[in-house]
């Protein structure tokens, strides 16, 4: 198992060292001094080869993602991402293939002042298991359960674009060369939608990253804040690429059904409208509004103008048109 | 995927409840209020079914031993363990499998007021990552670096009885049941050394947990501290069942390489030792002192006042007796 060890020595090759770990890699565990004005958000997700990315999958999005669907949790809440600790298991110790892993996780991790600061190596079937942390100011973190009847819903970026790179890769279709590698890039590359977390701090009344798709997170929203939503399906920010290849409808479902995009899907209310769209517009996040929660309990949509039904596998117009 | 979601029913089960957790499971992160008088450490420790527990180990013993293992490590550093987020990836979900390995999980967790405040469930080949944390006081952590040229090797309980155990379930030899149940316990439900750990941060010079073997991690110590040591076998704490089966020679090599003991072994300089062994005897505590600490960079031994060599595989008396 001596090979094992090896990665630790990539583990320590990291550049970014912050005032507050006191004990990083190394011991039986890191030591950090947490701050006394800040709350601490701890997360967990592990990605399973096979399962959460295709075997296949280059070595450096696997370290990159790993590391940004933590870090999208964190930014659901509206936490300063500050420390990972990265749990590895192996079938065997590709030394290349190691590398390639770390410089995907640490282009991230120093993009956001994250400093790796333990983990384990194991041999074993291939996944990979994150543990990260990020500060929250007191009483500024968003949750999911703060969500209001009459709040608005929004979504970062764009969606479905990762679910059309599956849909690619698991042969349910073929994109040509120049679709393939923006969509691609989204399902293996996602960016963490950090700081419009942070800035939602502010604003949001509910919020939570897209990992299972926009159906299953926002019925997560409003079972935790005991609301409805109803939901313009034609303003959903669908990228130009899905719309090309599927179509209007079907590049709708996929928007609504398919995971990974890793945006933001968070609520605010009317006062604090047209607050949050200055402040996430001058940073130059791209924001839609695609509806509005309401009492009902459930979750409704229209589609040009007429009621549409949402299903878990995406919507489906009523028989009879109504 | 649905029959995971079921997996968090059952973690929501756990009794503790401890007030600096403000957010438990449930949201996109949980959210902790730590104190200003505490810093936190932090580890991981991920167990692959095959690797580091027997296939068809009892599923309460899986659990137990994926928060001892953590525990341990928090101990060796003199945290007060605190918070727990679990991943947990299974080929599929038997629910009685679940019931049990949660059962073993929270009588550990509530022993030692810990809260489970996360985590993931994801289908995939039999493994568990634990990542634990865990409060210190400002200054007083114990880490491997500490010690120093002159200073006492002690360990805590007894070691090589679960590597019995493993060298049974391997079929190397066949123990008699009264035996095998004494050893299995100690593999399958090791107990961390929490509260001998808290006390040692008064005394201890350094320290790591016997999860590798006592060579291993006593190496571990050395080279963090650069110091080397000279340690008396015959004051190995060596179980009578061990000693009983395998007979003096063997059972010290099975003490010296043999890991998953889980005891703690630490240094104390001269003027702590007696306060050291006034408090942890008083705790109950069994403690052997095995040695001492020296400037020579490297581990020495001694059997029946003879020097023997020590190797990664056990000792070897010198070829011509030196």
């Amino acid at each position: 198992m001596k090979e094992f060890d090896l990665i630790k020595t990539y583990f320590k090759e990291q550049s970014v060292s912050r005032k507050d770990v006191l004990i990083g890699i190394g011991d039986d565990c890191a030591l950090i001094a947490p701050s006394e004005k800040q709350n601490i958000a701890i997360t967990t997700d592990t990605l399973v080869a096979g399962v959460h990315f295709p075997e296949d999958t280059p070595p450096r999005a696997i370290g990159h993602k790993a590391i940004a669907v933590n870090l999208s949790d964190l930014a659901a809440m509206g936490a300063d991402p500050s420390w990972v600790s990265v749990a590895i298991t192996l079938p065997n110790v590709d030394e290349e293939w190691v590398g390639e892993f770390c410089t995907g996780m640490f282009e991230l991790c120093e993009y956001y002042n994250v400093q790796l600061i333990g983990g384990d190596t194991t041999q074993g079937p291939l996944s990979i298991t994150v543990t990260a942390q990020g500060l929250v100011p007191h009483n500024q973190q968003i949750t999911r359960s703060g969500a209001k009847a009459g709040d608005w819903v929004y979504v970062t970026g764009e969606i479905g674009g990762a679910a059309l790179a599956l849909q690619h890769y698991y042969q349910k279709l073929t994109l040509v060369p120049e679709v393939l590698r923006v969509v691609q890039e989204r399902l293996d590359l996602p960016m963490p939608r950090v700081l419009a977390g942070q800035a939602l701090r502010q604003y949001a009344s509910s919020a939570i990253d897209l990992s299972d798709g926009l159906i299953a997170d926002l019925t997560h929203i409003c079972e935790a804040s005991s609301v409805g939503a109803n939901i313009i399906l034609d303003k959903l920010p669908v990228p130009a690429e899905v719309l090309q290849v599927l179509g209007t409808e079907q590049a709708i479902d996929l928007a609504l059904t398919g995971g990974d995009d890793y945006e933001l899907l968070f609520t605010v209310n009317e006062d604090n409208k047209v607050g949050m769209e200055t402040a996430l517009t001058d940073m130059g996040i791209k924001l839609s509004c695609i509806g509005q929660l309401n009492g009902s309990q459930k979750i409704t949509a229209l589609l040009n103008e007429k009621p549409v039904e949402i299903k878990a596998e995406g919507y489906q117009h009523f028989v009879d048109g109504v």
